[in-house]
């Protein structure tokens, strides 16, 4: 993809980490890095996004599986990859996001190539497009006139991410195209089931704390009592004891 | 987790097959099920949410790691599952969200367990607390007073799902507890880094299809040009054929 803005000056702040949950050695970034290694780093096992939105990118020179970062805490490869059977463990490339402007933004959407066919224009997020009354199980092109928006493969913001922008390609995404299916795993398509904008980090003050309410009578002792009767077999206990028995008792009523 | 409500009646449909890409046997669910092998499935390797909004569990009885399941198509588990090192290919039970319902959705996240702490008040949804100026990394209780709503690990809509009902519970989720840390992946803290409300089917009617735009003259004949100059090394060769060299080919201008 060609970059349209290598360098831009807004207010932008990333750090990464070579090792996971923030350890090892470290590197700020407050504009484009094409290649991670060229910045010192060897590879990223975790960062920090502390100011604006981000796209991280699987391989150098901005190619490769995209991944919008937001700002937040990532301590693992799998709290930026995305949910596929493919999993991308590596991050070579990242750059700011400057178009991000989730008030601003509007995107249009086409049944089919070259902004032909059903279109719909959006300016809120659709965590399933065929739920919002889309009628095809695709979108063939998109027109970003504001904003940038990330499209989802799956329903739920899941599977493959593709980061739009308005000042990227002027905004107009007019193809689809996939390699020969033969080659493709059958979940590459279709290529967009969810979209929504990407929100910059909009510098707002923390909410207003308000005073501590009143104990509230009705709150009894906090007792750990699993609510999955089910045991695992020894041949599942090794999987189970990060999932279900301690999601299971994430809250506990 | 206690079922409040095993059986409604409301317009849910969902339809589950034990092969991948909706094929092999199949069974038709227009309501709870607590054990898919008690209606005749072995597995689920794909699904069609037709109607409502449902959650899918792990384990039978509405045990384990949740699933969010919005109107589309699951082709395939990680159309389902969320973005994890630990990855969930089964989904033994699935019940409707009943008291999903968008427009009304109202959550009071606070920052300590029994509703003390800062508190924020929510209507929309939040692909990253912090970046939208929650002070803390971590929710420690929550109050869900109408819809339902979907928690994340992760920033951006990714990690571990949590279904938040007004219906369960009264609402009200307390605490949080994890098992021993040394027990525990990395990855299991801070509980919740977005929120977003489930959206019912709507029952909208497709967008009204606008007349076909006029051919636009300056679009030029579609290319395939591969935008990444990489070219893997016979080792990466498989899995790229999986990811870079396609996606990098998703839109062409």
């Amino acid at each position: 993809m060609a970059l349209t803005n290598p360098m831009p000056m807004g207010p932008w702040k990333l750090t990464v980490y070579d090792q996971e949950n923030f350890q090892g050695k470290r590197t700020k970034f407050t504009s484009a890095c094409q290649n991670i290694m060229e910045c010192g780093m060897d590879n990223i096992r975790s960062l920090k996004v502390e100011c604006g939105a981000w796209v991280g990118y699987e391989h150098s020179s901005f190619c490769g599986q995209q991944f919008i970062l937001e700002r937040g805490d990532y301590p693992r490869w799998e709290s930026w990859s995305g949910s596929n059977a493919y999993h991308i463990e590596r991050l070579m490339s990242l750059r700011p996001i400057c178009s991000a402007n989730h008030k601003e933004s509007k995107i249009t959407v086409f049944e089919r190539e070259n902004f032909i066919g059903h279109q719909w224009e959006m300016t809120d997020d659709y965590p399933s497009l065929q739920a919002m009354g889309w009628p095809s199980n695709e979108i063939g092109s998109m027109q970003v006139q504001s904003g940038a928006w990330v499209c989802y493969q799956y329903p739920g913001y899941r599977g493959y991410q593709y980061i739009m922008e308005c000042d990227h390609h002027g905004g107009e995404y007019k193809h689809y195209r996939g390699l020969p299916r033969s080659n493709l795993p059958s979940s590459v398509s279709p290529p967009s089931s969810a979209v929504r904008a990407i929100r910059p980090t909009p510098f707002l003050p923390p909410p207003h704390p308000p005073p501590l309410p009143p104990p509230l009578p009705h709150l009894h002792p906090f007792i750990l009592i699993p609510s999955c009767p089910a045991r695992p077999g020894p041949a599942q206990a090794e999987r189970l004891v990060n999932s279900a028995d301690v999601y299971s008792a994430f809250f506990i009523d």
